[in-house]
């Protein structure tokens, strides 16, 4: 059974040693999404044609979470993203904001966590700005769909 | 029908004025869980009885990360939370492990959000520290489940 | 003559004491503006239409980094701002987009530097954004327009 | 005509892919002035022959500023700059601190964002270290003076 | 015996709740030093003549830095700082260079950390300005030396 | 003689040109102790066989802050650590707390800084956890040990 990387023989939390590893082409995609009333829907949607767009702020939001990772997840190697890009879109039924965002760099590690920080502070974005009209929103399936690049090779997550 | 407070007449996005809003005590509790497979769980049970204790790092890094809560958060005002606490607990069926953050600060805004970032900085910080053995984990059911305080007064959310 | 105050007797930098000062209303309004190309202008207004929204982008790059002035000015003092708020426009004559800030706290310090910083980085952002197309780009005339509250009162710039 | 990079077909908002670029030697000058009263420029140049000196403080908070821009400008890319300098004089006629600021990376993008925030963030510093004595002083003519390397070659700005 | 207070009745650790306790003037100083070689001393103060000067660098260094230290250390309350002061100083025999910061706020909780972590920053900051010519320098004797304010009310550290 | 490489030809500080340096692995060792009564040591022996760790978190709050050194020292190179490891642990007499930090990168500048910073962050840690009990803990003997790669090559401390 394979062990928590993150420990070492005395079971102390490190950053693992990635300096051995090749710089390779590595790719993650992760997605998410926040339930809410239909009403709600409904005035986000209404705002994605005026300037004040929900969805728009979002996504910059993920973005610039993305950028810091490192900063938040205590164990997580700095790394130079070399692309991201975050797709939000209104769903009606049930009525939710879906979330799916891709990250790549050129590098050591691999890019889950940014993948991953990216939908999860979109997310918390949508519910800071819908919350004063419904607190009662839900984020839920926040996962990673596939990744690739790096010794352990690709992966997908099974359909579901 | 209530609007999205974060856009002006214009619907440009701002930061609220809170300025003329009372400093009172507001609360709030937000909850999460991130699902696994059973023999990921028994490997962080295994570390809470070492030193390299998965649950431990993660609680640190949920606090760490709701204090950085308005730098995340586009149109989030910056708060001095005066209390903050994580509860993380392994649940055996489904295998997950459950977070629960209670934020508490006095001050002129709520602190729904610092309570949901506590909440997904956490357990991202499982998946991180985990993913190597599962990398097919999912974080379902972020939510608050109560805020008090302020001028919008005491929330809770449905039992579900 | 009055002295600047961020050195003390002996000519060193300090962040100055204004922990006895009282806690009031303040409010401070400033402005700038990004010269460009009538060709540039076009493209961001064309844009403004839809998603991709080089104003709205900008607007929020300024908010996020007006909250983090103390952070980029050595000796400015951490403050939470209550409300801000940034306006951008094209002006066609001559080709530009003009951004004015307005920041808002109660506390012991004003706000003079997190405007200034909103209207800096948010002109910035256009700069990255348009920098493909127009690298020619200046940014000018950022300057305070008017404050408000606090021991040294209200003051505006005089018409130019 | 050539397109808004930062915006993808659809025209939302994303990290451009710059993984299929060459890592090579990049750099970039970028320049800009502070005008103030003629009394001002005078403290300044008294506290350089002392201990607190206002364009050394500034050169440093540039310097930092520079090393924080991907955190500001929400699509630049994070770089590891490797060489940053800044020249900050003062001028007689009219009285103003004219700052360039040169940056270098081995990278896979630019830094002229970089260099551009340099010489904002160094100037907006001295605006605060001197906002006690002249609240209308005015940032001007912030621009690229000229960058090198990359696929869009080399560019200089025309003389003014 | 007085408990380790950032610990719950379970042993996790947790932000201690201050928003009980009132809003008062508290005061923390602390010190510290980095000795060195005397050649390396005398290179510092050579330069102290010049614009290159390494206590004032290490000063905006240390005083950025203390602004930050509820960022860097994990259960430390946010605070808004009112005042923050570094004298550093070279000192002959031994060669070294001794740093005191003092910090003050109006709050709920101490500003012990923000002294400390003033001196640390400032002194790794001279650290790495002399590293070329001296590995071999030695931080000593951190420590506060007196606090005051807050309901643990006055402390001094006995002399030594 | 050699020169502080910090300022250039002027006296004036800068971030100095790495661009043509090699991409080599480099590694650094620091260490450092915090002295405090045997009573202190004796709680935090105590909380190791719990879950409120006091080691534990000074552990994660070192690893954190050191992805953080070139925020916070000004002339410091951002660089992309590939491993870093903490050694925390009690030491009876005198009673203190030893820390041993250990980094590596593969890149342009050595990992110093980042080894000193993880010790020193850590240790703070330790202080801020303690302080109710302890306020005349004392930071000791924060120093290089040893550090390989890049063109100065090897350097060892002294036995002391």
């Amino acid at each position: 059974m394979s062990e928590l990387t993150h420990f070492d023989r005395n079971g102390q939390a490190h950053m693992v040693d990635v300096g051995g590893k090749d710089e390779t082409r590595r790719l993650a995609v992760a997605e998410g999404r926040i339930h809410m009333r239909a009403q709600t829907l409904d005035q986000i949607r209404q705002g994605g044609h005026r300037k004040g767009d929900v969805l728009g702020i979002a996504r910059i939001a993920g973005i610039m979470g993305a950028k810091r990772t490192s900063e938040l997840i205590p164990l997580c190697h700095p790394i130079g993203l070399t692309h991201l890009e975050l797709d939000l879109r209104a769903e009606a039924d049930p009525p939710a904001v879906y979330c799916r965002a891709r990250a790549e760099t050129r590098g050591r590690t691999g890019v889950e966590m940014e993948a991953l920080t990216a939908v999860q502070v979109a997310l918390l974005t949508v519910y800071d700005m819908c919350k004063a009209v419904d607190r009662g929103m839900r984020i839920d399936g926040v996962r990673l769909l596939r990744k690739s690049g790096g010794k352990s090779g690709d992966w997908g997550s099974e359909v579901t």
